[in-house]
Order: structure tokens, then C-alpha cells, then sequence
């Protein structure tokens, strides 16, 4: 394992200092214009040199007509052209001296035969020179921290903490959007492709030690490096969560993987075997994938599985008990303490015991701020998970009702939210235990981002918000085991 | 089974020509106001009455001191008081000759010994004037067509086709936004809270003939009789389908559901062969049966489970694959004749099989119009799941790169967008085979609404999707299975 990302074979793939781009033109809409778009648009301060046979500018960049001619040895080449030439260009990206490729070009392993030939002379080509590179039949990387996307789309939002290494390009650039609107953001984001000589064991092994990434999450078809992989996985999940999407285990996911990336995917037992033996947590779904790695790098390691409902409405209530209970958690009884302590907020309508049903909010403070102050004081509880419901409608006809002028309703209730999820926040920070939320209304509501903002995740129903919390539990519990096992191998 | 909703019990519940208020005041956040102007804001067209202690109007309507003073006998009471009075108002109500009600106010049976005797006498009074009454505790009825809302807050959207019987009143309140978002709709929805006199089963009766109403959905905390439910459930399913979720099951759920509406609910794995038994399709949250509802109520008939994938991106056609035969569902291969028709539109990296993955969208018109064409003429195809993605980035610099003048960009996507929505529109009606699509995009971008305006639902991941699809065919299967078996019987 190294101890340093300028160690790994990736580091001047992830942070080039200069980069050369082939296939881009002066047709903003061709797959090789796009990716320098966006790399651009990320802001890349070192030199892009754009290598083109016929035009003296691309996209108002001085161009070259060939590798041969650049002014200097770029940290990184960047390939979009069609496959049969591909390999020309890699030759002499060689003979340049150039070490770091991104073959985004398809039509290789994953088109069969007459592909699997080419590949076997990009493979040639990169021993010859000593080239590691992406792909091909891939998108490359994403880094917002060094500023640098060759993505057919501009990454969104603030630069974040989960670490991306995928099978799939498209997922990728999926994350930028998925994780921006949830104020989430990414470290670092590795599209393998086919794998060439870099794969997702070597990603692994710079997400590991990668200063910006709190978690890992990985688009599986199929492992080549069996044994690598387990080896690199162990020795991450002491430090690092890992989670992991393995879509090759059904019939029709193989099919479809094989034509994909040409994978040879494995069944889904002896997955599912490997990933309990290193401790990587399993998700079935890339939306499954992003809720645990959200909980896993954001919130502190829960003490136990009990979870504290809280909910102002039976049915929402009962729900989320429910398949609280049928993923794993625990909703244990309150203390003497906290039940007489949640007395004065509860009316005779509603309920004090777990989950809590206030069955109507009297006052929001006591629903946002003092119960959950209560339960979270609760020894027995390890997390709390909150319902939100909270209706621009329902609020307008309270703030009338208390009678606020027509015109301050709007700024009113927006200041309530505001002040809610500042409450949020620091309810998460005050008392170190995980806090989460759901609500059925749209996520794009602004109470919703008042408490993602703050640090307090909120999932579209309660399902999602309870596998996830259940996912960060199982992690501490995988890495108690992994060590305690290590240490009995030892001994 | 009753032949038409007149002769429900429900009828004058859900269809009311005049109602009385009783809670209603002019504090417009107390929560009989917020009934009372639901109901108004619903469009109720017949006479409102409040009765009121002291005021003499409410909200601008005339108020009576009593029931008594009513001008007329109305069709339904509405109680919104502290639990205490409401015996005495029921009483009064069925004095003055109203045969129905519902009773809002909690504090009954869910609360314990105290609430058993005094919901004893409630059920006495209503038993001796012939009163048929949704609750006590609960949110009552919402009817669009008969522009009523006993709830919090208002209807949002159009009238659909959605009927649900609810123990719990939040579900009806969450489902107004949560189907308007996505363009569905409901027809009439049930809470029937504590079920003193009106339960499940009776409502099931009601939307069984309810002509607005093409799938029942019910949200189950216990059954109380449940015989009468399961003859109730089965002389429904052949001819329309009903969707479950059973949240008494697992040990949280059922101690919860206890503390909600004082129900005793009974185990998973009866309840499990109760709905098999029936031929209820059985959701495991609200989200999955609100998105098996939108299928079963606006899809056609699909011949087989047989699914084609049409992806521009190799991840997420393969997460599509893997899901679809997790659950149930086949992706054959097509046939020579449609291959050879696919061909002059898949690139050379692209791949024509099932899941088809072009790797990107050369012609936005083939995606959508021509492979989908080709796809839904396939005799092995049943039905056809497509990926969007089309985000208003990647198609900005589309535009630029064709030309498009600056100020012109905004204005092209949408009319391209719009005009993607109506070829999709038009292939689900063309063909009369399922057409769903699925995002990882936010579902309020405007392609999504596009396609779901037309008659194409979208769900935010494929996970979703295919489980609904494969609900979908799981309705007629069990439909067929019922109707196979009443025949055999009937031998």
C-alpha cells in the first residue's frame, strides 16, 4: 500500500500539470470539443495544447499538428478520435516521452474480436513507453480540487469527499448533478473503461490515500484482479469505507456488462462472499450507492442501531418504524427520564414512546429543537431520524393565522426555515450522533436544503433514509471484525 | 357487492350536498378552520354551515350556536372538537337527523382504556341513530369531483384516477403534492383512522364502483374483519387492480401502528398469503405504491414480461438489465428483422442488443422516435424502459455547435424538449405497450415533466421502474390465476 497519492501511477492522471487534447476541434458539439469544455470550465490552470491536423486555433487555443510539435512534454495526453487511429497517436505520444494517457475512444475489447486485436496493441504501445492510462472506452477523470474533467459535461457544485471509481463513464458524470443538488460534492472520480492497465484496484489505492476523499464508492461489472482486490479493500476499510454496486451477478446484468466493457462478470454469491470478507459495504442501486456513501462521509460513527422516530404524524411515523425494523435497526424504549422530560410537549392525541407522534406541531421549536434535544440526551438512543413536512401552503395559512401581514408572510416563512435548519445543524453538531431526515414532499423544497446545508441529510421517503443509516452501522460493525480478525491472524 | 356508489354507505360522506362544521372558527390556524377552508378552496359548491358557541360568523359564512338552529338537515357532519364534547355533538347531530360523519378529533382507542369506553359511546349513539362514520381520529375524505377536502391542506392538480383507504390521514394529505408533481391524480381517498363503524372494507366497496377510480390503493396498519376483506378483494381484482402496503408486519411497525390507531396487527407472513390469496399486488413503502399505482392506472395490458432497454450510455443500460431480471423480468433478444433495422442507427461502438446502448445520441429524433419504433414493432418486446438523459448543458453546447444563435438556445431546447414529450406521448399510444423511462437527473427537469405530461411516467432511478413494471404484469397474472381458479371452483 503507498502512503502518498504521488506515489500511485494515477497522480499525474488525476492532477496533470499540462494536458494534451486530441479529437477536440473547432465543432463545439464533437465528444473531444466537449471534454476540453468542461476541463477548461473546471478551471485547469496549466497549459491545454490542442493537437489537430488542419486548424491553427482550436477553440481560441493555439493548436499543434502533431505531439512532436508541442513546446514542451505534457503531464497527460487525452485521446478522442476514432479507434484505428488510436494507436498511431499513443506511438507517438510514446515517443514524446508523455507517461499518462486517457483513452476515451470505444471500438475495442467490448466490440470483440477485431477489437480485442486493436487493444492488444494500445497494450503494446503503453509497456513499450511505460504509458498507465484510462481506458479505452472510458470518460477518465474528474477532479474538481485539481481542476480538471474530461467529461462530456461541466462538474456542479462544491468540490466534496466521495471518491468515485467506476466501470461505467456515464456515472460519472451522473455524480456531478446527483450530488450538487444535495450539496454533497465528490473528491475524485475515475471512469476505468476497459481497463487496459489501470483498474479499479489501482483507483482503490489512490482513493485510499487521497487527502480529500472520506469515502469510496465503486461501479463494479467485474473484478479482474481477484485477490488484488480483496487485498487492497482490507487493507482500506480500517480507515475508509468502501461501497460498492456490483451489477455483473444477474443473468441480464452479465449480458449486458459483457457488451459494455467486455467484462467477464462473476455470480452475484461469490460477490457478494468477497465483498463480506473485506468488510465493503454493498449497495443495490446507484442511488443506494450515493445515500450510504452521504451518511458514511458526513455523519460521526454511531455508538449502536437504536434509532429515536420522530414524526408529528401516525402514519409517516409508523412507516419509518417499520422498515426500520426489517433493515436491522433498533427502536428502543426511552428512559424513565426522557419519557417524564417529553411530557410537557406531547398532547393527550399523541404519543411519547418510539417513534414519537406529536400527531400536530404546536409550536416548531419544541418539535425541531427541544424534543430532539431530549431524545438525542437519551442514552439509550445512537441516532435520530426526523420527518419534515412542511407545506408552503399549511405554514401561509399559519402565519395568517397569527396574523402576519399579507405581505411578510413569504420573507416570514422563509426566515423559519432558515432558523429550522440552522436548529438542524447544530442539534448534528451538539450531541456527535447521527441525524437524519425524510420527508414524501419534493426534495427541491426549501426546508429540505435549509437542513442538507447545515449537514443534516434528508432522503425522499423513509426507506432510503433507514437502509442508509443502517449501511453506516454495518461499517463500524465490518471494521470491528476486519481488525479484530487481522489481530487473531496475528497473534 | 353494492353496483353503483349510491348505494355505498360512503356515498353522502364523499358526495355531501351540504355539510356543518363543527371546530371551525375564526382563528384560521386552528385545525377545523383549516378543514373548513380546504373544503372551500376544494370548490364545494352546496351550503357550508359552522356551528359555533359564540361567533356569529365564520370565516364570512353565517354560524349557528347549535345544531339544532340548522336550516336544514345536513348530508355530513364534520368534528373537529376536543374529544370529551364530541359524544354530546354526536348525539345532537343525530337528533337533528345527519346519518353521517366524521369525527377528526383524536384521544379514543389509540390512547388506551380511557378512550375505549368513551369510543364505546360513541359507537352507541351512532348505532342508535343510524350514523355511518369515518374515525374518530382521522382526516376524513377528499373527493375532487365533488370538490371536498376535510384535511389540513388544500388538493393540488388535476383529478386522477388513484382511490385510497388510508389508516392513516397523512397518507391522503402526502399524496395531493406527491401526485401532482407527477401529473397522476387521484380520484377519492378514505382516512378511516380508528374504523369505529366504517373500515377498510367498506371503502374498498365504495372505489370498487367508483367510476373516477381505476386502481385502489391501501395503506394497512391491521385488518379488522378479515373475511369480509378478503371476499371484498377478490370479487374487486378482476376487474380492477389493488395495490397494498402493510406496515403491521415487523415488530417496530406493529407496536407503532398500536400507539397510532390502536390496532392489533398480525404477522408479515399472514398477511402476505392474505394479499396472494386476493391477488393484491403488495408495496413495500409508499413511494413503490404510489409508483405501481401510476403504471397499473395508466398503462396498458402488457402481453408478457419481456423488456427492451434503450440507453445512450452503457452504465446505466446495464444497471437497467440487472435490475429488470432481479425482479422478475426478461430481456430477450430481438429479433433478425429488428436487429437488421437497428443497424443503419448503432454506431460501431455502440451495441444493438437488449439492452440496446447507442453511446451517444447522434440524432435526438432516432433515439426517441425511430429505434423506439423499431423496438415496440418486435414481437418479443412487451414492453420498452428508456434512459434520459438530457441535461440542459450538454444540449446548450449542441446548440452552439449547430449554430444556433445565443438568444435563441433557451427557447430551441424547449421547443426540442417539448417536442421529444409528444413523440414519446405518441408512441405509448401507438403501439399499446408500456412505455416508462427512468433519470438519475432531478425530476422537475423539464424533459421529465415532458414525457410524464404525455402519458409516460419517469422515475428518478431503474430500480423503481422495473419493480413497477414487473408489478404491472404481476396484476394480470394474478388476475388470470383468479379468475382460472373462481371457474374452477364454480365446476
Amino acid at each position: 500500500m503507498i502512503l502518498s497519492i504521488e506515489e500511485s501511477p494515477l497522480y499525474r492522471v488525476a492532477n496533470p500539470r499540462s494536458i494534451a487534447f486530441f479529437g477536440a476541434s473547432n465543432n463545439y458539439s464533437a465528444m473531444g470539443s466537449m471534454l476540453m469544455t468542461s476541463t477548461r470550465e473546471a478551471g485547469f490552470a496549466g497549459p491545454i495544447y490542442p493537437v489537430h491536423p488542419k486548424d491553427e486555433t482550436i477553440q481560441g487555443l493555439k493548436s499543434y499538428r502533431a505531439v512532436a510539435d508541442l513546446p514542451e512534454t505534457p503531464d497527460l495526453a487525452v485521446i478522442v478520435l476514432p479507434g484505428r487511429i488510436v494507436a498511431e497517436i499513443l506511438q507517438a505520444c510514446g515517443e514524446k516521452g508523455i507517461r499518462q494517457a486517457i483513452i476515451v475512444s470505444g471500438g475495442f475489447k467490448e466490440v470483440g474480436d477485431d477489437g480485442i486485436q486493436s487493444e492488444q496493441m494500445l497494450l503494446e504501445i503503453a509497456e513499450k513507453y511505460g504509458i498507465r492510462l484510462l481506458g479505452p472506452n472510458c470518460l477518465g477523470v474528474a477532479n474538481p480540487y485539481a481542476k480538471i474533467a474530461t467529461t462530456p459535461i461541466s462538474i456542479e457544485g462544491d468540490p466534496g469527499y466521495i471518491g468515485l471509481a467506476s466501470q461505467s463513464g456515464s456515472f460519472i458524470v451522473q455524480m456531478y448533478n446527483y450530488l450538487a443538488r444535495n450539496d454533497i460534492g465528490f473528491s475524485t472520480a475515475f471512469s476505468v473503461g476497459n481497463q487496459l492497465n489501470v483498474d479499479l484496484v489501482d483507483c482503490m489505492e489512490y482513493l485510499a490515500v487521497c487527502p480529500h476523499t472520506r469515502v469510496i464508492a465503486l461501479y463494479i461489472e467485474s473484478i479482474n484482479r481477484g485477490a488484488d482486490f480483496i487485498n487492497m479493500a482490507k487493507s482500506i476499510i480500517p480507515h475508509k469505507p468502501i461501497v460498492a454496486l456490483y451489477v455483473g451477478g444477474s443473468e441480464t446484468g452479465r449480458r449486458a456488462a459483457f457488451s459494455h466493457t467486455g467484462s467477464m462478470s462473476g455470480p452475484d454469491h461469490i460477490y457478494d462472499a468477497m465483498f463480506k470478507q473485506c468488510g465493503i459495504i454493498r449497495a443495490h442501486s446507484i442511488t443506494e450507492m450515493f445515500d450510504i456513501c452521504w451518511l458514511l462521509g458526513s455523519m460521526p460513527q454511531p455508538a449502536g442501531s437504536n434509532v429515536a422516530i420522530l414524526s408529528h404524524s401516525g402514519g409517516p411515523g409508523a412507516t419509518a418504524a417499520d422498515i426500520c425494523g426489517r433493515v436491522g435497526l433498533h427502536l428502543p424504549s426511552f428512559t424513565a427520564k426522557t419519557l417524564e422530560r417529553l411530557t410537557p410537549y406531547i398532547p393527550n392525541t399523541g404519543n411519547a414512546n418510539n417513534p414519537v407522534d406529536l400527531t400536530f406541531t404546536r409550536d416548531i421549536r419544541d418539535f425541531f429543537l427541544k424534543i430532539p434535544q431530549i431524545l438525542l440526551e437519551d442514552e439509550n438512543i445512537d441516532m435520530l431520524l426526523i420527518y419534515l413536512f412542511m407545506p408552503h401552503d399549511i405554514m401561509k395559512r399559519r402565519m395568517r393565522g397569527i396574523g402576519i401581514p399579507e405581505e411578510k408572510i413569504d420573507e416570514t416563512i422563509n426566515e423559519i426555515i432558515q432558523a429550522t435548519g440552522d436548529i438542524a445543524g447544530e442539534l448534528r453538531q451538539n450531541y456527535n450522533k447521527p441525524v437524519v431526515g425524510f420527508t414524501f414532499r419534493s426534495m427541491e423544497e426549501p426546508i429540505n436544503h435549509a437542513f442538507i446545508k447545515k449537514g443534516v441529510p434528508i432522503f425522499p421517503n423513509p426507506e432510503r433514509a433507514a437502509r442508509s443509516m443502517r449501511a453506516l452501522v454495518q461499517y463500524y460493525e465490518n471494521r470491528e471484525h476486519l481488525t479484530t480478525t487481522v489481530q487473531k491472524e496475528k497473534q
